[in-house]
């Protein structure tokens, strides 16, 4: 049993001061407000539940400043493709071993990696057929979060267009033969599950989608798709199906309580209804970057949908960020200002994002639940003056405010370094591999 | 004289390694890349020039992250006249004087002040009827940044309606008052500089406004003005004058190079033209913010307008975010990237923001100009692993990874701490005293 006592914490929707936490089995077995300190080790400043990052390429990582120049999220693709490209299974796992570390730093205790490279650059399968899923787990576990392998089926380059080379490796030709290597994976159900992803209807023939659903739910796993990201994607499926997204989706049977629709930027109003049972991961630092837009995230919460967030395209590696982009995205759209609460938006980067992850006991400081805890620093002149410590992080906190974090009962960040990994280090030799 | 090497710097318009800076008399007096280090000061990572603040409203620092409920910019301005309320001289400096310390910690070093509490609380003037604007350039000076006082004519509660009782205090009745008073202020021309601001076309009747146009012409002072922030602005102005506030402005002669429009949000195209000779001030973190809105800020630089940056409402006071937040949200916009190229984004932030508010000696590293220098630490996981530094500081970078600020020649900033501020303590004091 390790006990921490927290300055606050916030409990139940509220904050708490001087909270005893007593961990047992990565569990919390004693939440404790009003305590003495006794014994147990200080966390100064606020203590949140740790953050999940709903929607990750990781790789991505790798363009960061590097792709920022003349062009629309089409061009970016291109120039994305390249870093995919360059990868192999030692490569990735650098380079998502030092990337996990960065969300570590941030507050992120668990990712969700939505893994489309699967195979050789030729397409061809490597000899461990689930070797670069192999490389994501051993990396989530040097980082020291929990990962949700979405094991995403990418089948096609449009729909009805072929794949095209460097897509190949996406690709594991049809949607049984990607249901069978992603069963294959072993998993480790306290620190890496497993869940399906559709990558999107550009990518998935219709006719395949319903394997990807059924594997889904015999596992009663997460099932992921990008939704409507992009108007041309929203054309093109009208144009070869007469539907939305959305509607090709529901028909499919892949819109249900364990789904997350990501993006959803161009979702028709009459599509929220056909979403409502499920999740709804935005990506703001992404979907301000690459151009994409402003969802319509308070219309699809209205209609029943839980909002969950995610860092995407790695521009910015920072949950506060996300969670404010999320309500001020929507300010700059309805000229309106608060549009979410402030527990709203802690909800969707804690208890609503492991949740769309598979990971309902977590996000919570409460007796039972996974020993998550993200402590900002107190000391930040970003945060002072600010009388509500829950606002103030929210508002105006970053990743570097974040000084100590607890991943299943175990310190894996402390007075703002990582403990095991130099994540600058790490970062700089990983990219250069990759882009060189 | 002193000298520093800096392992990287921006030096005309491109990176330079190795460089060698003299300082003498707060000046460059050489700047010599591909030197050795000799007995210089080093600064490792890359170091750019001064980043001007072109719009603060200080005391709004009192606001981060209390002002976030549901409403519209007009129910947050309610709650900004409540700190307005409650500001002395005393704590007008206290609160100043904190704030501008947060700001040269991120990297400013030189603020524009858009000032118009002057009087006391019941509009009466202090027995020093400067004794407000005393109190900016005493905090300024205790900062250690350079300061434009533009001192600010507020006459009306809106066109043709009287102030209420808390905006008595911003009052001097009339112009030809408000000019006396303005020209009273002693200034010290190396470190505070005097400007003159029309508030807006809502709070400056049309006849008053030649009066503060003469005011600044005769002293080759920077003028600026609120414009067209909200649609609700431009209502009022057609409806009272028939013209646009752009129009307005123009045609009592306030339009020309000395001149800087902040926000122009909701400018019409018609008027870019007459904005083309002078600057156009951004303030991206705070129209987010606000829901004010996205300004049309590609249309008006390829008008010929020269865009500058302001942290305006202080909800975050960083210039990275807002020269990527210029970029970023013309981006969801437009839905293209690459709108302004990092180049562009520094000048904004540098050269371009330091001659708006009258400082056409500073922003670079040249000899001659104003010895100001930020240094990025090269130790931040958020810029590992980027190429171009120039690329990673705007669009990766943010305050936290600041570790070094000189200005005109004096280091305020070491090791990411303020020399003689502590920083979070002063705010905490400051904005409890406002607040109560």
């Amino acid at each position: 049993m390790t006990a921490y006592w927290a300055e606050s914490a916030y409990v139940d929707g509220r904050l708490a001061e001087r909270v005893l936490l007593d961990i047992e089995g990565g569990r919390f077995a004693n939440v404790r407000p009003d305590s003495p300190t006794g014994d147990a080790h200080i966390l100064r400043g606020v203590t949140l539940p740790g953050f999940a990052n709903a929607h990750s390429h990781v790789f991505h990582r790798a363009l960061r400043g590097r792709a920022q120049g003349p062009g629309s999220f089409w061009t970016w693709r291109e120039q994305m493709y390249g870093v995919a490209a360059a990868l192999t299974p030692d490569g990735y796992l650098a380079l998502a071993r030092a990337t996990y570390a960065e969300m570590a730093l941030a507050g992120y205790t668990c990712v969700g990696e939505f893994h489309y490279v699967h195979h050789g650059p030729d397409g061809a399968p490597y000899d461990d057929r689930n070797a670069m899923s192999a490389a994501l787990a051993q990396a989530a576990a040097d980082a020291g979060i929990r990962l949700t392998l979405l094991d995403t089926c990418y089948l096609a380059g449009g729909i009805g267009e072929p794949l095209s080379p460097v897509q190949r490796r996406f690709s594991d030709g049809d949607a049984d033969t990607w249901a069978a290597r992603a069963a294959d994976f072993r998993a480790d159900p306290e620190r890496i599950r497993l869940g399906a992803a559709i990558h999107s209807v550009r990518a998935v023939p219709r006719k395949e989608i319903p394997t990807i659903v059924a594997w889904a739910a015999e596992r009663n796993a997460p099932l992921h798709a990008h939704l409507s990201e992009q108007p041309q994607e929203n054309d093109a499926c009208r144009a070869a199906y007469q539907r939305t997204p959305t509607q090709l989706l529901a028909e499919a049977g892949a819109l249900g309580d364990r789904t997350t629709a990501v993006h959803a930027t161009y979702v028709d109003k009459s599509d929220f209804p056909l979403l409502a049972a499920g999740f709804g991961c935005f990506c703001p630092t992404t979907e301000r970057d690459l151009a994409d837009g402003i969802g319509p995230a308070r219309g699809l919460a209205d209609a029943g949908v839980a909002l969950t967030l995610g860092s995407d395209g790695q521009s910015v590696i920072d949950p506060f960020e996300e969670m404010r982009g999320l309500e001020l995205d929507e300010r700059l759209l309805s000229q309106r200002r608060g549009n979410f609460a402030v527990g709203d938006l802690l909800a969707a980067a804690g208890a609503a994002g492991h949740a769309c992850l598979g990971w309902p006991d977590a996000g919570r400081i409460a007796v039972g639940a996974r020993a998550d805890l993200v402590t900002i620093s107190p000391d930040s002149p970003r945060l002072a003056g600010i009388a509500d410590p829950l606002a103030a992080a929210v508002f105006a906190g970053t990743a570097a405010d974040v000084s100590n974090v607890i991943v299943d009962g175990q310190r894996i960040v402390s007075a703002g370094r990582h403990l095991s990994i130099d994540v600058a280090n790490a970062l700089n030799a990983a990219i250069e591999a990759v882009t060189q």
